[in-house]
C-alpha cells in the first residue's frame, strides 16, 4: 500500500471542489472571455503537485491525534493552494516556462495575448497577469483556512505558524533571487536559503501545523526543527542532483538548467570550496550561459570527476538517516513511526 | 477641527509601531544587509498615504455604534498594510518610480543592485524583489486581523468581506492591466474597472467591513453599495481629471501620465463616444506615446475645447450630490452623517 497515493485519492477531489468553486465565484464578476479564459487555465495547475505538504501535514495531524479528517483535509488545500501562488510567483521570476507538464500561466498569458495581437510590452503584461492570479491563491488559500473549523486554541497555533511559513518562504525567494545576482555567495547565505525554502517550507512548518490542529501542547518543536532540516537538505541536495544528472523522461524537466540559471547550489558550492582553481575557473565560464545539448555530457562529467556529485550522494545519505533516526524518537505510535519512514523512503528514492 | 486629520494622529503611530515589530521580526532571520536594507527602505513607503480606507471603515464602525476603539483601530491598520501591497505590485505593472515621493520599492532595489555591480537582468530581479515584499504586506495584513480581539461572528462577517475586497481589487487590476493592450476597450469593461478597484475597494467594502464589525446586522448592505458606488466614481473621475488639469506641485506626480501609459480613462472614453472622426484620430496618435513638456498645453487644451473636461466635472458633481443625499438616509445619528458629509467635502475639494 502506498499511503501517499491513497492521501491524494481524498485529498484531491476536497482541493478540486475548492478551486472549482471560488474560480466560479470570481468568475461571476467579469463576462470579458479574455480573462476567462487564462483563470479557468489556472485550474489546471493547480491540482497538478505531488502534494507532499498537505500529505505530511496531515500525517502529523493523525500521529498526535487528530480525528477530524474532514476539517483537516481541508485546512491542508490550503497548503497546496498556497504553494501555487508560490510556484506562479516563481515560475515570474526564473521565467519558467512548464509547470507540472503544463505551460506557466505567464507563459500560457503572454501567447494568448501575441494571438489576439493586443499591444504594448505583451512579456511585462503576462508577468503582470501571473503577479495577480498567484496574489488570488494566496487570498483563497487565508479564506478557505478561516472556513475550517478547530478549537479557537488550535486554529490560532496552527496560523501563527502558517504566517511564520510566509514570512520565512519569502525570505527564502528573497535570497534566492538574490543569490542569482552574486558571483561568489558566501555558503552561509545558501544554505540559509535551503532552511527557509525547504526545510521550514516543506516540512518543519507543515509538520508542526498538522501537530497543533490535533494538540496545542505537542510540544516537539525542537525535534520537527531537526528531522525536518535534516529531510530538507536532503530534499533540497536531491533537487539539485536530479538538475546535474536526473533523466528527463522522470523529472519532466530539462537538465542542466540551475547552471544556466546561474542558480548556486550544493554541487557548485562544492567546486567553490573544494576545486582547484582549473575546476573554478571551467565552473565561472560555463555558469549563467546556455548550455548546449551537445556539452551536456562533459558537464556532468565534469561534476562526476571533480567528485562532487559523490559528495552529494554522501550529503544525502546522511541527511536521510539522521531524520530516520529522529523518527525513532517521535513520541507517536509504531504505527506512525512506520508511515514517516515510509515518507522517508519516497523521498530518498524519488526520481523526480 | 479636521476628524481626517485627528484620525491620523491616532492611527498612524499604530501602523508605525506594527510595521516596526513585523520588519524587526522578519529581519531577526537574516544577516544580510543588501537584504536589510531594502526591507527597512520599505518602511518608508508603507506610512506615506492619506489613510483614507481605514478612515472610512473607522467612521462606519463609530456610526454603527462600535466602541472597541483599539481593536477597531488595530484592524484597521491591515487596510493600510494590504494597500501598500496592492500598490507595490501595481507600482511593478504601471512602471511607477515614485510612490508617496519615495521611489517605489523595485526602482530602489534596482538603483542598489546597479550601485553594487551584481549581475544578471537587474530590472527583472528589482520587480521579483518587490513582488516578494508586496506578498510579505498581504500576509502581515492578515495576520494583524488575526490578533485583533472581536466576537466570533463580528469577525467572521468583517473577515467575509475583506476577502471578496481582495477578490475584487485583483480583479480589478487584472481588468486595468487587460485595458492598456486594446484599442478600443468597451465602455462597460472601464466602468467595471472603476467599480471594482475604487467603488468597492475604497468606499463599499470598508464600510461594510467597520460597520460589521460593530453590529453582525447593520443590514445596510444595498445603501453601502449605492453610497460607495457613486463616491467611487467620483473619486476615479477626480483621479483621471488631475492627472490632465491638475498642478504638479499639488498632486506630487506628474501631468498626463495615463495618456503616455495607454490608460482608458472617463476623458479618452468621453471622445471614443462623443468626439469627431478628426478628435478620435488625435487622440489615437497621440495615446500610448510620451509626452513631451511642450506639448502638454495643447493636449489639455484638446480635451477642454472638445467638452470632455466639463462632462468630468458634471460627472463628478453628479456623483458627489447623489453620495450626500445617501447619507441623509443612512440610519445612523446626525453627528455621523454629519461626518460622513464632511468626508464627501474632503473628497469633492481635493487637490491630490
Amino acid at each position: 500500500m502506498n499511503d501517499l497515493t491513497d492521501f491524494r485519492n481524498i485529498f484531491n477531489p476536497v482541493l478540486e471542489d475548492l478551486i472549482n468553486q471560488k474560480t466560479s465565484e470570481f468568475l461571476e464578476s467579469t463576462n470579458d472571455p479574455f480573462i476567462q479564459d487564462f483563470v479557468l487555465y489556472s485550474k489546471n495547475l493547480i491540482t497538478g503537485g505531488k502534494k507532499i505538504r498537505p500529505y505530511i501535514a496531515y500525517l502529523a495531524y493523525k500521529a498526535y491525534g487528530g480525528t477530524d479528517n474532514v476539517n483537516a483535509i481541508r485546512f491542508f488545500v490550503s497548503f497546496e493552494i498556497f504553494h501555487n501562488f508560490c510556484l506562479i510567483h516563481d515560475d515570474i521570476m526564473d521565467r519558467g516556462t512548464l509547470r507540472h507538464g503544463f505551460k506557466t500561466i505567464h507563459t500560457y498569458i503572454l501567447e494568448k495575448l501575441k494571438q489576439e495581437g493586443r499591444i504594448g510590452n505583451l512579456e511585462h503584461i503576462g508577468n503582470s497577469q501571473a503577479i495577480l492570479m498567484g496574489d488570488l491563491l494566496f487570498s483563497w488559500s487565508m479564506e478557505n483556512i478561516d472556513n475550517t473549523k478547530f478549537p479557537k486554541e488550535n486554529l490560532l497555533q496552527a496560523k501563527n505558524y502558517f504566517y511564520k511559513m510566509v514570512d520565512e518562504v519569502c525570505l527564502g525567494q528573497i535570497i534566492d533571487v538574490d543569490l542569482a545576482t552574486r558571483t561568489s555567495p558566501s555558503n552561509e547565505l545558501i544554505e540559509e536559503k535551503t532552511r527557509l525554502k525547504t526545510s521550514r517550507y516543506t516540512f518543519v512548518r507543515p509538520l508542526e501545523i498538522g501537530a497543533s490542529l490535533a494538540r496545542v501542547d505537542y510540544n516537539s518543536e525542537e525535534i520537527f526543527e531537526n528531522f525536518g532540516t535534516k529531510l530538507g537538505f536532503a530534499f533540497q541536495v536531491q533537487d539539485d542532483l536530479l538538475d546535474l544528472i536526473g533523466k528527463p523522461e522522470e523529472t519532466h524537466k530539462n537538465i542542466l538548467i540551475d547552471i544556466a540559471d546561474s542558480q548556486h547550489t550544493f554541487f557548485t558550492n562544492y567546486i567553490g570550496e573544494n576545486g582547484t582553481e582549473e575546476q573554478k575557473e571551467y565552473l565561472s565560464r560555463i555558469f549563467g550561459k546556455e548550455i548546449k545539448p551537445e556539452d551536456q555530457a562533459e558537464i556532468q562529467d565534469f561534476f562526476i570527476t571533480t567528485g562532487a556529485i559523490d559528495a552529494g550522494k554522501k550529503r544525502i545519505e546522511e541527511d536521510i538517516s539522521s531524520a530516520k533516526t529522529i523518527v525513532n524518537t517521535l513520541n507517536i505510535t509504531n504505527e506512525y513511526k512506520q508511515k514517516f519512514l515510509n515518507l522517508i523512503a519516497l523521498i530518498e528514492n524519488r526520481k523526480n
